[in-house]
């Protein structure tokens, strides 16, 4: 099965905390990197989700937030992927950029021209990719 | 009242949860088709979301996810809706997919030109539109 | 530090309500304009967010869905920022439409064409800006 987001991080659920209407779900990839994801208690019990499973997350490369410069401020959005600038494609309006990640896997995210020049992101410089829990999709082999 | 989503179903609520912070909301429009809402409870309240009462989902189209081929994975999103690609419009660098489900109902995507070529995307084929249940607004009328 | 949301309104967190898994945060700008934020619970716990601490609440752009004509419905979305549209820059598929708050703040959303024209969106033109509480990324300095 095939699916349209750009970003799909195959890894193992490590950790499962369970909230009345929402559950937090944090998945390792075999590089570890952590990827926490917001999903609803139901689709928990749908998918039989548990640490050890093998599951697969996917985000659209839009809802991909990034920051570039030194460090001096923290986010709330609790999956923060610092890697390196490998590629840019450059649209009329917006650009899909890739960060690398020491881990070796690639996070794409697609930001206006105008936060590309703001940002002074090319190919070589530090970035960190920012993505909320509740953007991520779990999937998981039927 | 006008609003820029691409996509609205017109329903009524057919079941709500209630959370600390997060409520559950689940909307069923005439064709029959489910659609679930994770709102704050909040605004539950400010609403008077209830059992019965005549409700619009709101989903923008780069919000909605897309499956193709078999169904060999299971996805934590909980709104997927399976249909039938009706339509195809292409940019220069993302497409506008519309789904047509088997109430009538048609369901909006935008995706990336790759990704419709990846999924074979084009009208007459099997595709699922996944949505998560924190991107839906709800609106009652005045 | 920069980041690439087109949206970014500084304040002081005014209020802080924990639940299992998500909290929710509201943030007052200087301005007066509040925007709810929905984060972790952990998140919370990470960056000490509490009453009275600065902040910034992070949007891009296309999370931002628009309302105009009169107010005969009401909206699941937190956030509702009313105001007037300054600008609007049409690009080949989509439109940014800025939207002047009475507070002299800001708001920018992407919506598609398709959209300013069923809207009727151009200067001067009452809008409403929503926002749902779960896409806003909140920034605290180290």
């Amino acid at each position: 099965m095939s699916v349209s987001a750009r970003n799909a991080f195959a890894g193992k659920v490590t950790a499962v905390t369970d909230g009345v209407v929402n559950a937090e779900v944090e998945l390792t990839t075999a590089g570890g990197d952590r990827i926490v994801a917001i999903v609803t208690a139901e689709s928990v019990r749908s998918l039989a989700l548990a640490v050890g499973q093998a599951a697969v997350a996917y985000v659209k490369a839009p809802w991909v937030m990034l920051l570039a410069g030194t460090g001096d401020a923290h986010f709330s959005a609790r999956n923060q992927l610092s890697g390196t600038v490998s590629e840019l494609h450059k649209g009329a309006v917006n650009s899909e950029v890739a960060i690398r990640l020491p881990s070796g896997t690639t996070v794409f995210s697609v930001v206006t021209n105008e936060a590309v020049l703001e940002l002074g992101l090319k190919p070589g410089v530090a970035a960190t990719a920012l993505i909320k829990a509740s953007h991520v999709v779990l999937g998981v082999a039927a």
